[in-house]
């Protein structure tokens, strides 16, 4: 029934394989598995432009033996199968391209082990981060990664996220101990301990954090944990213009200032969210920030941060140690894809993803806004301006979806190919997907090919979410 | 010539195999080779108890491209390459169990590039760690990993190394920007950029850091830098008991103290460094410490931590500013290793090196300590504690080496036995190579396969370092 070489290259799998996969997977899991149309699709729609391309079935799994009987099942058939945490990538992750098995992994939400004095958590891939720091709150410790959206953990390891605090706590490579993972064929393998460091071998965590499904499905994940700080500060700069905002940044980073937060809002993006989130920024390049560390250390950081944005031509720097205020800033922040949506309704945003070592950062941003400003398309433009990374937001539709997109796919193009000749990357934290996949290329050149052998190594049927990260 | 599968399951290439390797190898690099015994073993010599095992031949290679040819001309005849830096790695990486060619990096000593707006640096494998921070002072720079010796970064970056300042900068793994690899088959690779974070495919950067010459030859490192603190301060504080200066570390870490190195030495090794040091500490288990910051910064961490430890039992806290008294301090800490070995004139010092969830530590230690006390052979303990690493000097010889290696190896294997139970790791910093082979099972159970198909798929001739990691 199924060909030495698996149906993915031609395509999809016959029906008559998919039902037999249906019934063996309704026989062992009943109530369990959904066929219809409308959960198809809920499960293959993601927060990105990307055609929602649905797999054939949708199974919920509680635990990590059910998540290895699904895959023995789909293996036996060479039947694809595509992971599901909470739907928020950004890259057509969840698109089943070659049909298959969506596993919804949203259930298995429970928080296995806190272990307080080694300052580490053990959780299901389906719990998310705000679910996770909510459970920590009594024990003083938190988990930093915040990527905006509230992600799945598991999500966040296999895409490899980062968000808003990577400056100052890394990103999730940073972050994760240890992870169990369900292999293509089916087996449960653990690929750490919880030890704070090892040389023991190949580094299999950090090959399966940022893998987006394609190397084996994440049931477990074992995180690092931090101390919640003594004090939290925030601080709201403008500039006015953009290489002061950025300069501002490169002399903090230079100087060590162990900042825990450092994000670029353009004009665009301060007007949007002014609108959506009813705030007064004023319009103009404008710098959020936020101080982690003892009373007199965040005093200390913020009056350092301060003349140093002042040598750069920033205004007056707005300091504060309120909690509410700092709330709204962030939520603001967080919510600035909807409210760049919101200046164009019924659009959708096309997230760019570049990240550049900090001296180019400045003209990069600046070339991208001359090339957004000359194709006379809405683009805000926000930045974790730390790590050297920022997205624009390119808005696309309602009115000519197409033809927007091509625009916009036109500037993500350049930016990207300006971002690899400055000595970046075209992602930094959204991951491959489909989206990228042509970029590939262009950064890894001959290191492309052995990504491709250790996919064809480790998942010889190309049964994991194939058709993402690399075509083989 | 070469049968299908190659020699290597086999022992060692035939001679006249090699004898044709290092005839092409002269012709291409006259005088960059060398049959001679006193060389060869020389560069099969490492800091390591094991057995020296010298390679067929030693060539010099000058540059990538060289690298690459000589790659090539191994590969060709399915002969095994061993990469040297400085012969400082303590798991037996550099014995040629099955025979081939050594290629020494040591005159690959150049440092390639320094951002210094970015903060990176791209150097040759060979560069030492002390050169590199020579290089750097002007430039208000360093990088601080730290592993006693004077280690090079190609070294460093295979075998996944850390030291004393891991539990503030991270270790080699988080500092590794990107990395030119040699691949088997002659091909240079790149795997990253020089952006400090990307999501773009699979981790290769990762996967070949700590990957010891088993899946291709280091030829190019980028790491990143570090501001020279503006302040650095240290401090010395003895305990009682081994508990209190543990127990001190664990409340200083989960506090988020961002001390920059924290070590502990038991009373033999406090013993042996005065001694061989010529200083005079008091001979009781103690903390060696290091602050970095701005001045009142570490100031505050310093009183901070000295609370912490008087509430523990802590002797008087000797806080200093003072560079040649840190200086004295850390010199006989790195002296450590020769100050064991001088305790017993003519014996190898056996090094241990488990990591432990830090809530582990004062038990791990405490049972080990009884554990060599049992067997009666000397054995000073340092530790890393703010990452739970401790290492154990077991000394053997000169009297009876092959008894005293007997015993060491008894209570190593029930060390490790012990860390894994404790959720920890049989190597935290020094990597597998020969020695810790035997204990990759138990840690990794069927993940070990998973490593086994990667360096199968990467290097399917096993001519990379062979019998080291993974058996195949």
């Amino acid at each position: 029934m199924v060909p030495p070489d698996g149906y993915i290259t031609n395509g999809q799998p016959p029906r008559e394989v998919l039902d037999q996969v249906i019934k063996e997977l309704n026989e062992m899991f009943p109530k369990r598995v959904s066929t219809s149309l409308a959960v198809r699709e809920q499960f293959a729609t993601d927060f990105s432009f990307h055609e929602v391309s649905p797999a054939d079935a949708v199974i919920t799994a509680h635990s990590s033996e059910e998540v290895s009987w699904i895959v023995k099942i789909c293996a036996k058939y060479k039947v694809p199968i595509i992971p599901h945490g909470t739907g928020t990538s950004l890259e057509g992750h969840l698109a089943a391209l070659h049909g298959g098995i969506c596993v919804d992994l949203s259930e298995m939400n429970s928080i296995v082990e806190v272990n307080v004095e080694d300052m580490d958590v053990t959780v299901e891939p389906g719990v998310t981060r705000k679910q996770l720091n909510e459970h920590l709150r009594d024990t003083g410790l938190f988990f930093p990664i915040d990527p905006g959206a509230d992600a799945s953990i598991g999500g966040m390891t296999a895409t490899r996220a980062s968000g808003t605090n990577a400056v100052r706590y890394g990103t999730m490579k940073d972050n994760v101990l240890s992870l169990e993972i369900v292999t293509p064929d089916g087996s449960i393998i653990k690929t750490g301990t919880r030890a704070r460091k090892s040389a023991a071998g190949y580094d299999l965590t950090r090959m399966y954090t940022g893998s987006e499904g394609t190397l084996g499905i994440i049931t477990k994940i074992t995180l690092k944990l931090f101390g919640i700080p003594e004090a939290i500060s925030s601080a709201v700069v403008n500039f006015e213009d953009l290489e002061g905002a950025v300069n501002s940044v490169i002399t903090t980073i230079q100087w060590g200032i162990p900042i825990a937060r450092i994000e670029l809002l353009d004009e665009w993006t301060v007007e949007s969210i002014n609108k959506y989130s009813k705030t007064t920024f004023p319009v103009k390049p404008t710098l959020f920030l936020e101080f982690h560390g003892s009373d007199a250390g965040v005093k200390e950081q913020a009056e350092r941060m301060s003349d140093i944005c002042s040598d750069f031509g920033g205004g007056k720097f707005k300091w504060t140690v309120d909690a509410e205020e700092r709330d709204t800033m962030w939520q603001a922040r967080h919510d600035a894809a909807w409210a760049a949506i919101a200046l164009r309704p019924g659009s959708k945003p096309f997230a760019t993803d570049v990240c550049v070592p900090i001296s180019r950062l400045a003209d990069c941003i600046i070339e991208t806004k001359k090339d957004i400003n000359e194709a006379k398309i809405i683009a805000p433009i926000v930045g974790h301006v730390g790590d050297g990374n920022f997205h624009v937001a390119l808005l696309i539709g309602p009115d000519d979806f197409n033809g927007d997109l091509e625009i916009a796919d036109g500037i993500n193009s350049r930016l990207i190919q300006r971002a690899l000749d400055m000595g970046g990357t075209c992602t930094g934290e959204h991951g491959i997907g489909q989206g990228k996949m042509q970029y590939m290329e262009a950064e890894h050149g001959p290191a492309l090919e052995i990504m491709k052998t250790l996919k064809r190594a480790l998942d010889p049927d190309n049964i994991m979410n194939p058709g993402k990260i690399v075509a083989v």
